[in-house]
């Protein structure tokens, strides 16, 4: 029998940060993190243990943070949670008893039941797991045509890393362009042929009917009927929500099964009960719907809103609803977006539009290592506020897209951004003349007049 | 005889970005840029003509912004501006006669009249004048030997641009390290290292006795009666702003001979007179105090506000305040601060603290291109409002210390940034799990709760 004050079950991104913050807002609680993985996976690095790493050895999640924080660590997996009576069962046998208890269950790939030849050998998904994928790394030594199925985030980056790692890559996506579910068509077209440039074969508006093979895979066939020969499969198609113990446990999901929390992280039923990260309640921060976005850095603020908020609510420290700030690279050429894009905002029947403009990210255009940086923003008509934007460019773009993040939520408008005052220098950033995030408002501005 | 209804006198960052927002924002007007230089420099590029670049051809501003805006440009000199009568003389002969006038003289640098030696032949300055400066890349190739006085970021870039061109480079600094005038002392510390490491000679804590040679200069004396032989010397010992103009034209110049001007740009005595950049008054955000920033930046945001607020007040677009985001790179470690630094809060007598927070800039750490970034926060104690904050990194540091800027500007606190959204990707930035601006923002509230 274990007692603890706060028992955190899940330790990736989210579990680990509710965890830590715990220990640091309430230094007298003890907390205790049950998770099932000896080895915590860093979420967003996977991809990059087929290629540009040498193992997953080299992407973990350091332990330091959790230890320093002076949170109990348990290896074990909770088989069933009594909410009421703040006790838990867990595999080995343990009971372990609480006052308060957070969910980072996380999330699991889909291994879609509709698609025929999904239990084939040889087609794999990317879990959170490092015995998994290490095996799957041992087995991809002797294959080389790979298939990989959904050009997401994972199925993009996972592509650029097997083809940098000199396999034969075809990436199939539904949609008409890779990253097609969170980009605009021109930025989404863009980081389709910057993937073909560095060769990988893509095959986009292509549904797949099934794929082929007697004991393991041996090719994908499309809707169209034409078949891609392969040696492995990758399902990239989503990941969904692990909330089966938070089901038997009597909380509430909803119709992502997500499991339902208020803007505190709280599960509406019991504020003593706590869900954070992929298997919590997602919400949009502008149009306020539920929505499946998955992203370790939403999450990780999400735990850090529980664990502000655990035996007090810190008033101030609510989470405000996701705003989605996505990034990634291919090659050297990075993408970001943070909020809405401005087909999701016409889904949305906003009244929006978007103006962008281009420009080196050194300046003079001269220097060594410049890219061309863009800026698009959404920007809704008649109040000017920022509802999203795109950059697209060198590398800065990580946190260039971090400053749009943070304008989102501070509700800036476009008047507003006009006079931002920003840091520029020639080897870090555009030129302040035509900073591009400034020259976007100022375009937007030029049309709210205008109209 | 002109008529213009706009004129704008100085074609560098502050008054291009003038013209065109004045063009953007009232596409009537007519807008005529009065300027000497044939060819505008990059202002902050200059210190890379000397190493990075080819040339001083490389680091032009573009024409195409301002001839594409409409604006038209005249290669001449303001003699003298009658403010009553709204008209003006040129040296050429011409006269213009004018509705609203924007000053964006900018400013020259210091050579100073109590240093013996300053006018010496091969004591060379670091003006905004591309003739000059091509003069003085001449001289360079037959010297060896450069001592360069004032480490500021323009002696700093300089010193390390000429000794990466193969020069012998001594630095002179008063203040007991590098930069010390804008980064708290560790920083500073560590951009001096950093450029030791490279190669630069760094004699901080030094002042100057006088500069020796009969006719041309050859070496520096310091105050402790050492002398560094030198070929040449570069004086960067700050800039001055070039108001004499306005003197004359009777317009009010504050202690730091700026001129004096509200939050909309314009001077007090007549609204129909504007000035912007290096020639105007500037004022520090927080302590609303007049002060000496000469920042490209903070001067494109003064000329957009003047550019916006000509012929009537676009009341949300006035200037708030001085911020002064700087950034700068030594080899690949850049160094940003936005805001104020930790000194200078308590030399205003600010009830303040710092807390600061160091992890890899690439998630896992293994990834290739990583640096160690750090974010230091300057946090105001009963209120916990960020007052500024310093990053040491890669080069994501330019745009990462506007993310700070943006906050200090929405007047964001701690408890604020505690659960913001950012984006983050492997190749791009810092772990979500441990955001420095975040985790640095945690520690300065776990402070304020234990106070």
């Amino acid at each position: 029998m274990i007692n603890t004050d706060v028992l955190v079950i899940g330790g990736s991104a989210s579990g680990l940060v509710a965890a830590m913050t715990a220990r640091s807002n309430y230094p007298d609680a003890k907390v205790t993190v049950v998770r099932k993985e000896k080895d915590v996976l860093v979420p967003c690095g996977i991809p990059y243990i087929f290629g540009s790493l040498e193992g997953s050895q080299q992407n973990l999640i350091p332990e330091e943070g959790l230890d320093n924080s002076g949170a109990k660590k348990l290896i074990d997996e909770v088989m069933s949670v009594d909410c009421k009576n703040k006790s838990c069962k867990t595999k080995s046998g343990e009971t372990i008893s609480f006052d308060k208890i957070v969910f980072a269950t996380g999330s699991t790939p889909n291994r879609p039941s509709w698609l025929k030849g999904a239990q084939l050998d040889n087609v794999f998904i990317v879990p959170k797991n490092r015995d998994y994928l290490d095996l799957v790394a041992a087995k991809l030594k002797d294959l080389n045509k790979i298939v990989v199925i959904g050009g997401g985030f994972i199925g993009v980056e996972l592509s650029d890393e097997l083809n940098k790692s000199g396999k034969d890559v075809t990436l199939v996506e539904m949609l008409p362009h890779v990253l097609g579910a969170v980009f605009d068509e021109s930025a989404a077209k863009r980081a389709e042929d910057t993937l073909i440039g560095r060769g990988v074969k893509v095959k986009a508006g292509s549904g797949i009917k099934k794929i082929s093979g007697t004991d393991r895979a041996t090719g994908v066939v499309l809707e169209n009927g034409e078949e891609i020969v392969a040696d492995a499969v990758f399902l990239t198609m989503g990941y969904k929500p692990n909330t089966e113990l938070a089901k038997q446990a009597g909380l509430v999901l909803n119709e992502y099964d997500q499991i339902m929390v208020d803007e505190f992280m709280r599960t509406a039923a019991n504020p003593d009960v706590f869900a954070v990260g992929d298997c919590a309640q997602k919400r949009d921060f502008i149009t306020r719907k539920k929505n499946r976005t998955m992203l370790a850095s939403t999450a990780c603020a999400e735990g850090r809103t529980a664990g502000l908020n655990l035996f007090d609510l810190s008033v101030i420290s609510h989470f405000k609803g996701t705003i989605a700030v996505f990034s990634t690279a291919i090659g050297d050429l990075a993408f970001g977006v943070a909020g809405m894009t401005y087909r999701h905002a016409c889904e949305e029947k906003m009244k929006a539009f978007t103006t962008s403009f281009e420009t080196p990210d050194h300046h003079p255009a001269k220097l060594e290592g410049m890219h061309l940086q863009s800026v698009e923003l959404v920007v809704a008509k008649a109040s000017g506020l920022v509802l999203g934007g795109t950059v697209i460019g060198g590398k800065s773009v990580g946190e260039m897209v971090n400053t749009i993040g943070l304008a989102i939520q501070n509700n800036m408008t476009v008047f507003d951004l006009l006079t931002i005052q920003i840091g520029t220098h020639p080897l870090l950033t555009s030129s302040p003349t035509s900073y591009p995030l400034v020259k976007a408002a100022e375009l937007a501005v030029k049309k709210i007049r205008q109209s």
